[in-house]
């Protein structure tokens, strides 16, 4: 842990990152039995940057229950896994084509379709490995949380979110069907991180549901935010292709409500998550921040 | 229940197959709010004939310790779900690059690449849902049952086996290799189809490791009649394109060690699965039958 970086005046938790990342390490290390091809794919992957999003909601949520973040990290980290997965099968030419990611050639640019396809599928294999060998929590709550990431992953989560990305791009979709999109594509998994921290710190019903409404609004305002960065950053600030939605037609919030009400919209749902989090007898100011982190992003 | 079906002179449990193809159909019905694209391509890919071995291995498994077969079905059918999903991208273009599976076109020939891979991501997920929503077992045997098929899925599973598979195509490698390679990729899942249903039946910890052992030797089989009949068959009679594996130049037991001695090691491996089970107190009838089996499939 950096203690120069637990500046509290931060909207992003960056020493949460490094304790993230060091865990992530600690996996990575038990894939050095697996084949070479894949152990350096899945390295590649696993330690391209990244803001870990996931995991570090996940975490601020054990710590807003007054828990340390340590004991909900294998399943923080599997979370993490499974975005990965996610972003190496996007990338993919098939589905959104994307020759860079973080600044560095996406897996299948480095290591070629079929080895790119088959890291994702061991990632998604990995990460419940991990909760179930690494998750220290009582039965109910370990069955709880792979419930929940199973959900968000599947046929009703992510990825029900990027069949209509791809199936519907070129095509005009409404209002309700892009927040549909969103919600699934993006919103699952981060509405999951956040429900995960919340269960395995012992929260109520009550307060599982309340954490993810919260997280349902900042998921939304997570995606607007990336839409924008996509057709307003640079290549160079991101690293990642920008401007690409729109060469592929896609359908996006600002594409569909202009920059302006995009912006509107991501700022209304970050008050609405402040709104819900300020209801709550928990230690708020990190989620509160982190959910205003949104409206400043850049990359 | 097809009575005709329940034959016992049969080397193969019919009977069981409609078992589990109505317990698919039913978790299919589930998935009728997902996306069209979505639910189009699951139902397409898991209704696509097939022996279901792997689900009949996990039903028997619960037979022969004097079980019904019924209460192992969710985990069963999960795993088929497995299976399906590693099928499906195993015939993509940059892996195996198969147009035909089960006499249909391959389900990225029918619905293209993207859906074809986020299809199998989602049946990924949902075998793990399945599970966590339907399979009744105390909480230890719950997460015991995730923990075998995440293993023997993931970077020292499956997909290990797929990597070295494609890695090593077109490079010769040592037979100590391609037995890692078969093993990792079409015995781990087969082994944890029996480990389950043992498992899910109450058996000790030596008995869940006997079965095991009876099936990698039958996982190794299966595989070796794989190999035989892309190399001796014909497109017409298996509904894939036969073949490929020599165009591919990939490692095979039969372009390592020739047709006859392949033939003689898949028949000691059935004999090293029957001995194991003769050794066992058990109901071995059909659990001896389906060894057999394999050494006589066409298809």
């Amino acid at each position: 842990m950096n203690n120069k970086n637990t500046d509290n005046t931060s909207l992003y938790p960056d020493f949460l990152v490094s304790i993230i990342n060091d865990r992530i390490n600690q996996y990575i290390a038990e894939y050095n039995d697996a084949p070479c091809a894949l152990k350096n794919a899945i390295r590649y992957s696993l330690q391209n940057g990244g803001k870990r999003f996931r995991p570090v909601l996940c975490a601020l949520t054990a710590k807003s229950l007054g828990k340390n973040c340590e004991p909900v990290l294998p399943t923080a980290c599997a979370i993490e896994f499974i975005h990965t997965y996610s972003l190496i099968h996007d990338d993919l030419p098939s589905i959104d084509n994307d020759d860079l990611r973080r600044g560095k050639p996406a897996c299948h640019k480095k290591f070629g379709e079929d080895i790119a396809i088959l890291t994702g599928d061991a990632l998604f294999a990995e990460a419940f490995n991990i909760i179930l060998r690494h998750q220290e929590a009582n039965k109910d709550d370990l069955a709880r949380v792979m419930l929940e990431i199973s959900s968000a992953s599947g046929a009703d989560g992510m990825v029900a979110g990027q069949i209509v990305d791809v199936y519907y791009a070129g095509k005009k979709i409404s209002g309700k069907m892009l927040e549909y999109m969103h919600s699934k594509k993006t919103g699952k998994l981060i509405t999951a991180s956040v429900r995960c921290g919340a269960v395995l710190s012992g929260a109520s019903e009550d307060y599982i549901n309340r954490f993810g409404q919260y997280a349902e609004n900042i998921g939304l305002a997570f995606q607007i935010a990336d839409d924008l960065i996509d057709l307003e950053s640079t290549t160079a600030k991101t690293g990642k292709t920008t401007g690409k939605d729109m060469l592929q037609d896609k359908n996006t919030f600002p594409s569909m409500y202009g920059i302006e009400k995009s912006r509107k919209i991501a700022s209304e749902k970050v008050s609405c998550a402040i709104e819900i989090i300020n209801n709550m007898d928990i230690e708020r100011s990190w989620l509160i921040k982190i959910a205003k982190f949104l409206l400043q992003r850049k990359n």
